[in-house]
């Protein structure tokens, strides 16, 4: 049962409900001598959150993050760095009606028949709200790769149906958040956000594919056979409410290619060894080749809609009907853009160290 | 580097390499009290046995295990079992052509970059051999599962572009080994075959999709928020060598779904609760449903191609071709369906024990 | 470098710095459907709290915990329990004297030696305040046992060179808080206080040696090899500040017996099998007999002493005096009686867990 | 039940019973490009090897171990190392006798009551024997280790009430091996080996004290809070059967000291920070300080005993005696030497991984 824990080296335990107190997150490993501000953390944090615009819940959380240790002077110690959220306008007496009919495509039924009990407030812990505890240490991890000039960048390629055409990474960087659907094809994203409005309209929702991209990562990275870095990046993506599919590189495509189209051909650039295409996505073997990695995710539709839905009310055990109230993004995606950027940057930041690639001594002795 | 063990409570540790003395595994966790015959394990072994059609390598291995403990006169003591499988017919000398250049779509470039040394006979420790240990640690725990009454079964369900219809499980367990594609779906079996005898003949290799069934999980299995079930699962599938993609139920289908077309119907059934559809595939939150997990994985097309393939010499530091000689399977995908199920089997009970629904105590007390 | 988690299944993550905003922990792994109510944890705070007696510092902190998480209307859902205690009444600056003088027997200089930079104000992590969140997680698991009918208790047996005579558990439960020394033998209790009074007058401070005994603890708990019970309970006692020492049953004394003396004869008691003795201190290969479980550890004197002692400026290199100021307890063994209890808690629960005997799921299905 | 796995980055996994087939162990994370002959791991098993003198059993292993995997030319390669030795001469019919009567001091009853089942067979799984994975483990660890510089040496201090005088780490390693007894102090060895021989007249067996000590650790190895290096020590000495008791430095006595006798005075040498007593055994707030590594273990009588002694058949349920027949050493410290010494190396090994001060990636590249 205790899950909550990820990463061997570079380890985050979060915690945290929905209409509890708040959530949280502690990141035990971070190396001593890394400058790290409460902005910095913020900054990720409204990435996440709700309220930005219609593709998004109207739940208006300040969310403002407190840093209660790990941290002195502004300067990383090497002890853990606990961070905290505060929970507040959080309406639950919306969530009453609930309490005995779980709710078609959500973990209360799982939830309930595991534990017998559960916070059904708002989903409890199986909220998207506990994607805050991801994003905050995201927020360190993806700092921390930067001073070994290693970026990451997630982004919206298909909303309902709808896709993005190719784009490279500093095009994507550059248009990511001007719009609210988060895709960087401007033109799909105005279709994009047509399609979320009339989902909304019919009290429905819709879902799509976030890609996530890591520049910069040396070859060598990842550990044979069971903790290959794929088989840990495609744990750290399904580990994220709403994912169902996980991909590298030309991904399910590859079923239907010869192995001539697949392999990818290894040439010399300027001295260096690289791959001229990179079907493989950057890892094969479990382990970095040096080229980007790049991992897709399916991200189902949005599990609580207004449209009424068949299920089963525990207590008189009776079938009956359900209408999701309450405040609700009609789509994914968008949100889980800063998620994935954070579960790439643990997932590299935890191997490097693993292997000694970042010491988690001290930095200023680096 | 520790990335050859596998599993928290049921936990398994693998070693050995394609040319070396041989291959084995440590399996630890195993309940006492639980019976074991060497056959029971022999056989699944034989199942993932090169030379056994043309759909695989003429690699004639005889893969004969040996349990060297953990078993006292048939029965399981509660500590490691220890099984070895000796390495025979290994022709090594066709291997020390490639010694310096590494093979497109293998793991031989990533291994050099990573420990600046490689056992480049046959792949070394990245060959499929590998999984001749994690089938005999498969098979215990696919023994364990049936006292539980879960049954696991894998299929090949799409091969070159050739897509099998959908079937039910006693079916495909009816039909998996009539085939030597393994699958359950005899019409389209024999094009598969075609097309990989083609393939063949091409000098060439073609990729396919295995789908993995366990049926009888009962509600409650996983752990939130990390070790969710089908986040656990997805790593153990990425970590078999050639899957480049894992999707649950719907998987990538869900991007283009609505919320009301994809959350399953909650109902009952003879007062059980139950979904009417499965698009979750058997897990929401990362918690089983109580409805069979259904997991599909992408296999690329078998790397080693006698088609010339450009690579880079990496004495000489200059661009050059390759030719891959030796034995190959034309595809992954028939070989892979048994390291899938061990992979599956691995992870449930692995999770059972986690939550005490197994206990790693004797079973003579069950 | 992430050390501040422990165990496996149930499973502890603590935070904070003694003069940081606080401390806390995450208990991850709690059964679900266990009450728990802030006072409980609260008691136990309470007794480990200092300014209780002229045993302690009269540094008053409230130490008022609050539970953050994984508590639904009093009953536990399964979910991490966060908890967390603000810091108060902290004077940081009387530390600063200290920056550049690492304090002897102190982990001053070890920690400038690893992170190149320290929290220096009041042992930052490596100060005894971080026991504030192993006794709050240990709370919980005192009260889980209890459910299995297993009580631990602590009480220190040694102090200054003075011993307690033996007793039976029974007694100590009933005299523990009578004497502030925390020792059963309230004859021997009134000399220890003496010896500590006056330590403090001589501005030094003394050692002793705290037990711990664990009744009711069934026989099987433990895991070979490696994980065995004793091996754990070792590493959570040495795993306190200030133990240099930990022995089971006879411990050292066993090295001067002989095989004849040391062997616990095994007999029965109403048809129950028992030992006659139990020099090997309830645990024999790892595992436990069925026997209490009897611990001793070695607790150092207080390092924090105001004599003159000699030690190094960091920043000239050149050689010093320190003396120590602020407030500081002349000795340790009566404030580490409820982290002793707390550690063999946390330890016995995650065994009990890790073989099924506790589930980990919801004690309502009990 | 998985506690047969040790270590997190430099991580172990042993197998095998005393009468099984034969005992092994699979060394996972070793940095690859080290060079390792079989003849290094044979050295150190012969160390441990019984039959050597007086001192121990008359079984006559040869003990030749196998590298199955790992090496290539005699080169790591950064994959899992597998040992195997088999086991020989092993007479399992001297064991049926105690089928049904556990005996006195031994693991017989514990895993009885534990797994329902056991190899009875010269104890089994809890047989002194096991430590032939941990030797062969611990060899390519204390290796690994001369490459940084740093020496481990553990030697008998104690036997029988006998003590000998205190030397320095060059004169234990001169003298270590010219006693059976593995006493540095020739005179005290002497009589060490007269009290072990009138025990064996008597049908009795002695106990005593082994310190290990590790010279050359820098500062700043270990993490806090609960992987503290001493926590790690004392768990990996506490899971050596027999051992009852760990301490460092002046453990136990520290108890009886004042703050300013026991605090160790910090100066300077050469321009560099040392400590002028060593009290704290080169650990402080689980740190390494520098100083020489110095941990004594408390070693129980052999429980092994010609004599009488009392136990109850656990098929009649009826008390009865017995008396231990077959081939046993009269006492366990000299034997415990190589053991403790690999033990020390594994754990030193692993943290220098953890916090990247060796690489887990090649040394070719150091």
């Amino acid at each position: 049962m205790s899950g909550s824990t990820f990463g061997k080296i570079f380890r985050i335990t979060t915690w945290g409900e929905s209409h509890g107190r708040g959530v949280g997150v502690v990141v035990d490993g971070v190396p001593a001598g890394f400058p790290i501000v409460p902005d910095e953390i913020q900054k990720e944090l409204n990435r996440r959150k709700p309220g930005q615009s219609r593709m998004s819940t109207s739940r208006a959380e300040k969310d403002s993050v407190e840093i209660l240790s790990g941290i002195f002077n502004g300067i990383t110690t090497g002890t853990p760095i606990s961070m905290l959220v505060w929970n507040q306008d959080a309406d639950s007496s919306s969530y009453e009606y609930m309490k005995n009919t779980p709710r078609p495509g959500h973990a209360d039924y799982p939830y309930q028949a595991k534990y017998g009990i559960r916070d059904y407030r708002g989903g409890g812990r199986s909220s998207a709200r506990e994607t805050v505890s991801r994003v905050a240490a995201g927020a360190i991890a993806k700092k921390l790769l930067l001073r070994y000039d290693i970026e990451i960048v997630a982004h919206v390629i298909e909303l309902g149906g709808i896709r993005a055409k190719a784009m490279d990474f500093d095009e994507i960087v550059e248009n990511l958040e001007k719009t609210p659907v988060r895709c960087a094809d401007i033109d799909a994203a105005d279709r994009m956000q047509a399609a979320v409005d009339s989902a909304r309209k019919e009290g429905d929702s819709i879902g799509g594919v976030v890609e996530v991209i890591a520049r910069g990562v040396p070859p060598g990275i990842g550990e044979p056979v069971f903790d290959k870095l794929d088989a840990d990046i495609a744990k750290a993506m399904m580990s994220i409410g709403a994912v169902k599919g996980v991909e590298f590189g030309a991904g399910f495509e590859c079923s239907r290619m010869k192995g001539s189209q697949m392999n990818d051909a290894i040439s010399l650039r300027d001295e260096n060894v690289f791959m001229e295409t990179n079907n493989a996505g950057g890892i094969i073997g479990g382990i970095s080749t040096g080229m980007p990695i790049t991992c897709k995710m399916a991200v189902k539709p949005t599990p609580s809609i207004s449209k009424e839905q068949k299920t089963v009310d525990m207590e008189s055990m009776k079938n009956t009907g359900i209408s999701i109230k309450g405040r609700h993004d009609p789509t994914i995606p968008p949100r889980l853009v800063p998620v994935a950027e954070s579960m790439m940057a643990l997932v590299l930041v935890d191997h490097m160290m693993q292997n000694g690639s970042i010491s988690s001594v001290s930095l200023l002795k680096k």
